[in-house]
């Protein structure tokens, strides 16, 4: 099953036989201070400079997320968006939990969004879907309800098969939800990860559909994160997770890189022998730009 | 089921509610060409140095392999065990695909060895069981036979049982046969990761032995083999795999302990923060050591 994201001009497929699509996090105001500081103040110089540095790091997509307490976030969300689309030319995640902003998101958004995101939650999905069919876009179920977050992956595996189902009388395809199956921090339940594994091979096998994660959520309050996140990275797509949210640091696009690779979406290693040489290249003229001087 | 490996002193469980079990992997004169010339030459320095640095960068067990053509391999193994045996005090894997270098082997090591390996072919079954059975060693089983490595995880699990069943006969318990699933290289074989994976899993789940690979196979011939082996052994982890051979480069190292903590066997990552401080304490007393100069 492909879910495919456009931007002005290009496309994203996001799917079991696809090279994993990466969809940088960091345009996020949520625990970056100084960010939140500047959107407050107007200055949206950041969103373009992370938005090219993800890009140049190896992201497919980038997330959008204005989330900032008392502020205009509709309008905050727009200027965002506009930004980020003057920056770089790759599908964008519309991230937000405020049925306006998303609405003022889409509007503004050229190309085919991913709308990040409706939970299993009755009110969400009746608010939420008919604004995705709307604007024929894709959108990522959470598979968290009124009740909070399932400890079991049998209960997310139900929540997802309600959100797709939802979805469907819509109008919206099954290829058009991608499932977040939930990833909570090891740190505060050891069997976290095993939980989340479980229920990505659950929704793989019984639904088939694509799936994303807010993969960084798994290390929070640990030391070495990226360590972490890029050995997390792995499992859950040896799994069957198609796409995440996350860092776009060296070692965690390499490891999804290399599991590319391992699980046989980078077939005999062509992508992953470029960008070797890629980078060999880089160091060499870096080295001969020193010589020179 | 747990298998029991000890030293002089010391023991090592691999099991599933375990730590993974890293086995140092580095010596082994094959296609180390300065390395094979040295023991052929009586010279077994480098046995101890790498014997020191593997168990230093956290190898829990080390292999010994003396195959070297024309050299009498018996005798060298004896050697290279004793030798190592000084050196450090951790468990063995005792490698060799000749008998009498196992015999040899087994009669010097101190502690329960672990022999490295069988296969499912009958002649190897009668030959090497007995010798296991009379030491009180663990066994490694390759799930390969006469007709060569089953390109099905279904038949690597068929030849598993087979191990398995004839260790019974021999009284070798199936808690110390630890099956080798077998891990061929993704750059000749898109598949190759995969069938492993899934070959892991159907042990796991059918048998519940302990598993060894050599981990390092799967990346062989591509670049940044550290990195493509350190997304690889999260994978297997995660699909059931208890122990490899593998190097103790710190990436695969990392990869290892992140996967413990990332799949509840390091709770709360007492042993990871407690290796963070480590680190970060040796870091600090190096600028020490350099301010003072």
């Amino acid at each position: 099953m492909d879910t495919v994201l456009r931007s002005r001009s290009r496309t994203v497929t996001i799917g079991s036989e696809q090279p994993f699509c990466i969809i940088g996090e960091r345009i996020n105001p949520t625990g970056r201070k100084s960010f939140a500081e500047q959107l407050r103040g107007g200055d949206l110089s950041t969103v373009t400079v992370d938005a090219v540095a993800q890009v140049e790091a190896g992201a497919d997509m980038l997330d959008v997320n204005a989330g900032i307490p008392l502020v205009d976030e509709p309008e905050l969300l727009q200027s965002m968006l506009r930004t980020a689309q003057e920056a770089v030319d790759v599908p964008i995640c519309i991230d937000s939990s405020v049925i306006e902003a998303l609405e003022a998101g889409l509007s503004v958004y050229e190309g085919r969004a991913l709308v990040n995101s409706v939970t299993a939650e009755d009110e969400r999905l009746e608010e939420i879907l008919p604004l995705v069919a709307r604007h024929g876009a894709a959108v990522i179920g959470l598979a968290n309800d009124e009740t909070g977050i399932p400890e079991t992956a049998e209960k997310r595996l139900e929540l997802a098969r309600k959100i797709v189902s939802a979805a469907g009388d819509h109008g919206i395809a099954a290829a058009d939800v991608v499932i977040d199956p939930l990833a909570m921090t090891v740190g505060a339940d050891t069997e976290a990860v095993t939980t989340t594994l479980k229920a990505i091979r659950l929704i793989r096998e019984e639904l088939g559909v694509n799936m994303c994660l807010g993969a960084s959520n798994v290390s929070f309050g640990l030391p070495q994160r990226h360590v972490l996140n890029a050995a997390f990275l792995p499992m859950a797509m040896a799994a069957g997770l198609t796409s995440a949210i996350m860092s776009t640091a060296p070692p965690c696009v390499e490891a999804v890189r290399a599991s590319d690779l391992l699980l046989g979406h980078d077939p005999w290693g062509a992508r992953w022998i470029a960008a070797h040489r890629a980078r060999q290249a880089a160091a060499a003229s870096e080295q001969e730009a020193v010589a020179a001087r």
